[in-house]
């Protein structure tokens, strides 16, 4: 198991050119993407991203709520001041609401009921109106910069394309 | 501004070939990597990833404590049984400590006080330290399978090479 990610990463250290001269410092768009951990997501051909261009945060269904540390750091100590929050077709925070999840915990961690009762696990009740939401949230949360343009966009799993709903 | 995406996606949705037949399900490794929203790592190249392998989880460090919602969406629904924490040389996230960044933020939202000084910016002290933190915890937390083989590397953003250290 552990060595997967030594095996898998030979062919990169291979390829890796002269990505080594890239240091820390503002990503060159001024981009946060945000979107979801989903497998079938490859953030940098979907989302046509070269090192060095964006930070790219992801969580399950690519919301912003917990997000909202990443994204200060990213632009108080990094300049970004664009969000691209992108959720996306056949998602699973689409298929359960949050008392399911903490069912299913609860009946095994009886002990933790309590604190598995207080997360919330954020699942998007519809694809669209979730990106509204997080796009809504980033623009009115007082930490966010005001002059940050925040746009909104659904990936669709069958195409690969993305289409812009807010 | 906004058309960045669209722009960006054009030439991944002409070679999107089959990926489409790609469903939602467990990933085919049972991998959650855990890494940094840093704008040098393209996950996909860096740690070998193909569409449907594996969850990707960032955030400013890699840290694991904000990523628990997805951990246990990812777990619980869709069947991941490790996780790869990846945190990276030259990180942003060991250049401060929280009272820098609380300051920062503090001065500017003077009315945000309070709820500046309760995020938790998790910075990372030292490097090898931070990753075998993140390990331990997600391998004594109670809603964390139990069975799960969690392994921490370092990613090295000179050369692109990863090194495991716990």
């Amino acid at each position: 198991m552990a060595q997967h990610l030594d095996d898998a990463n030979r062919k990169h250290v291979e390829n890796f050119g002269d990505k080594g001269k890239l240091v820390l410092s503002p990503p060159s768009k001024k981009l946060i993407v945000v979107t979801c951990m989903d497998a079938r997501i490859d953030t940098s051909s979907a989302f046509g991203l070269n090192e060095g261009e964006a930070h790219v945060i992801r969580n399950a269904g690519g919301r912003v709520q917990d997000s909202l540390r990443s994204i200060i750091v990213s632009q108080r100590l990094l300049a970004t001041n664009e969000i691209a929050v992108v959720q996306h077709t056949d998602c699973g925070m689409l298929t359960f609401k949050n008392p399911d999840l903490q069912g299913i915990l609860a009946e095994q961690h009886p002990e933790e009921k309590d604190k598995i009762d207080s997360i919330d696990f954020l699942p998007i009740p519809n694809l669209e109106g979730g990106v509204r939401e997080d796009v809504q949230w980033l623009k009115e949360h007082p930490l966010v910069l005001k002059e940050t343009v925040v746009t909104g966009w659904v990936y669709d799993v069958k195409t690969g394309k993305v289409s812009q709903v807010a």
